[in-house]
């Protein structure tokens, strides 16, 4: 599918890092150049790639070593277009507000430099009229920043549930499959490549969080930011409670969520933005997400119910999606006008993790004896929470025989659920709250 | 999520159709005026609605009754963005045509025109440098052409495979789960209001064929017409075939396939462009997609996997994808530019049927003696067919004894496996080649 493609304008293109992304980016700049002028209408010049070592032999980018340079400031003064995929918070922000400060646009792939800081960058793009693009920064290869801020934007989206981490996926489908525990896991996927050596950023929600906020922005017209995510990792799921999934016939994912609050009268009154392990089940779409991929499942008011699935990580994964940004941002320069600007003027309220509406899955060791459900319910009845199954075993028998209660809620406020399972844990014929665990897409 | 919107500037919009799709239009246009206002920077005005009889009543849509005219002509020519969701060839295009020479923004949900003329209104359309959009037109509220013309314009697409008709989805689930054949499932499925009274633009493929043409135009920068898709519909579907296809856990589905066919060197040399039902291992993502959803899986060299999945069809599903079209039309006419234009550089040829890359699942009914596999492989074998797998199954015993056999090949030409099905009836040793299929997916 290639072009002649002689006496064509061309396009200033820098980058920013060389690292899995970039030498993915460099290779398809390079590989791809014709049909990538003809898409755009115009060739698309690399002028530069700034890395912290330029002098360093890199094989595998086919591109004149001339072109690396340790001066990123210099570099993204004379760009149209700056793609950033160095990462992290500084410099990767003074560096794309430079680049924006003297006209480029910009492609980024920096989720946390976004969740912690975009509307800062989406201000000072707004007041150049150039684009920030961002596709990559959620989700790698599947298209989701531009579906929600485009695709979505005459809808109201209601709810998103997002798996958004592919080593949390992995991590949580082998102890599914597997029957193994966490710990045991995570050894396996960094043996395997898709968990890194400190697996932190990963496990305990870091990165799903900085999409959830990223993702919750874009649905709401409302501005999130990483720290106004309510966040837990799965370093705490255990094979029980994999199981215990298993026999509802659930699997357990790391969720990114995103949803509307509202008041009594049904008006929006504020967004709940979380990241948590849950019991998702089997009939949903989201449980059948196996190995590294992601997924996001949304719900809008008038489309229904979309998911889209793909490839959440990985260099030429999240080459696809630059790319795509940096084509349509190089049309604009051609064509004039520019994507849309960040939409915030909804302004809802980020509500407490307590006002959350969730549904909890508890496991309970008590004593076998009659009146133990009915202690056990009345501890749900007081907190205002509505049980909608409950599953009791005896084990052992005789007078000292104890059982495994097993309960399923309705919808209530997390704070009310988290306060009846605090109640439970001191209940004379409760010897143990074995495990709790949120249930979500029912 | 309301703003006031006293002193915003206003666009016209005008609507073309007030059906099933329009009502819903033009309901959310009104109830969600003000947020539609936020979100674009503009108030939408809906300035009139064309439609055959303006003096029926209609309660359902909640706009001054005034607004309803039968001069379409006029009302397309002072509007700045006109909304095309009467459907058909004609008068729809004139209409198009006109309000694109008076320099309106146009958003169609008509993949039948789109399929069959739709480079006359894409050169429209970039002559006047105005926006024509058209999410709605395939797979309803799913997010797909927007991807394809933009999320996926820097990557380079193999394979589209799409579940993009509701109606035939329905039927052939329904056959899976009931065993029910064709003929009476479709019954099912017009008294539960899946199906049209007259199926056959569903049943027969063309609707499929005309999605197929719009997507495999945007997949590979390449014009496809409707009249360039080999179709084949769903009617000869039978209840043995959709037994056959459990037996390899497999489901039957109609797929609109779309694919790179490439040289021996491996260069592309033209595009397939198919609709037709096929078989599809329960382990591909798309054998879980139920009842009237749709799904495009789609095959991209960077990105890899991905699937969009979400209703296809249906008054509300199809206003959240045309709305987000009348919202992005309308950004950009007030901040100047506007979306990608056709891009069909790459001018692959589309090649006949029987030169895709196919595989088939064939049935023969055969004579239980020694030697017949081997009459039968030899078959096979003369027509450069390679096979992977043979069952066979005796029936009855005695002399007179009979087997079934059942085999899945590996890729080949469609024209080759066609010749070698030909070849099979006649083989004196095959009592009947009970049924064919393609496999898709594997």
């Amino acid at each position: 599918m290639a072009s002649s493609t002689t006496d064509q304008p061309a396009l200033k293109v820098a980058m920013l890092g060389c690292g899995v992304v970039g030498s993915s980016v460099a290779t398809m700049l390079v590989e791809n150049a014709d049909d990538l002028a003809a898409r755009v209408g115009a060739r698309l010049d690399l002028i530069g790639i700034a890395v912290r070592r330029p002098e360093r032999p890199r094989p595998d980018v086919p591109v004149d070593p001339a072109l690396f340079t340790a001066d990123a400031d210099t570099l993204v003064r004379s760009a149209d277009i700056v793609i950033e995929v160095v990462g992290g918070i500084d410099p990767a922000r003074e560096l794309i507000l430079t680049a924006i400060e003297h006209g480029a646009s910009v492609v980024t792939a920096n989720k946390a430099l976004l969740a912690e800081d975009g509307p800062t960058l989406y201000a000072a793009a707004a007041d150049r009229d150039v684009d920030l693009y961002y596709e990559a920064a959620v989700a790698g290869a599947i298209p989701i920043v531009r579906p929600m801020r485009e695709s979505l934007v005459g809808d109201d989206v209601q709810r998103v549930l997002g798996i958004v981490n592919g080593t949390t996926n992995f991590v949580l489908d082998k102890m599914d499959s597997t029957g193994a525990g966490f710990a045991e896991t995570v050894e396996q996927a960094q043996a395997l490549g898709y968990a890194e050596a400190d697996p932190t950023a990963d496990v305990e929600g870091f990165d799903a969080a900085a999409k959830a906020a990223i993702l919750a922005s874009l649905a709401f017209h409302t501005r999130v930011s990483s720290a106004d995510v309510h966040r837990e990792g799965i370093t705490e799921v255990t094979a029980a409670d994999v199981q215990a999934a298993r026999e509802m016939d659930a699997v357990v994912k790391l969720l990114a969520i995103c949803e509307v609050v509202r008041d009594e009268a049904g008006t929006p009154s504020g967004v709940s933005v979380r990241v948590h392990p849950a019991m998702v089940p089997r009939s949903h779409p989201l449980a059948s997400v196996r190995d590294a991929y992601n997924a996001v499942f949304v719900e809008a008011t008038a489309a229904g119910e979309l998911m889209f699935y793909g490839k959440g990580a990985g260099g030429d994964p999240t080459s696809s999606a630059v790319l795509g940004d940096v084509v349509a941002v190089a049309r604009h320069r051609l064509a004039g006008g520019h994507g849309p600007s960040e939409s915030a003027y909804a302004d809802l309220p980020v509500v407490d993790m307590g006002r959350a509406m969730t549904r909890y899955h508890i496991s309970l060791a008590v004593a076998d004896r009659p009146g133990v459900l009915a202690q056990v319910a009345s501890a749900f009845a007081e907190h205002q929470v509505s049980i909608e199954t409950v599953r009791q075993r005896v084990l052992g028998d005789g007078d000292d025989s104890r059982a495994s209660l097993v309960i399923v809620t309705h919808l209530a406020s997390d704070a009310a659920l988290a306060a009846t399972v605090q109640a439970l844990s001191g209940l004379d014929t409760v010897d143990e709250v074995v495990s709790w665990m949120r249930v979500e897409g029912a």
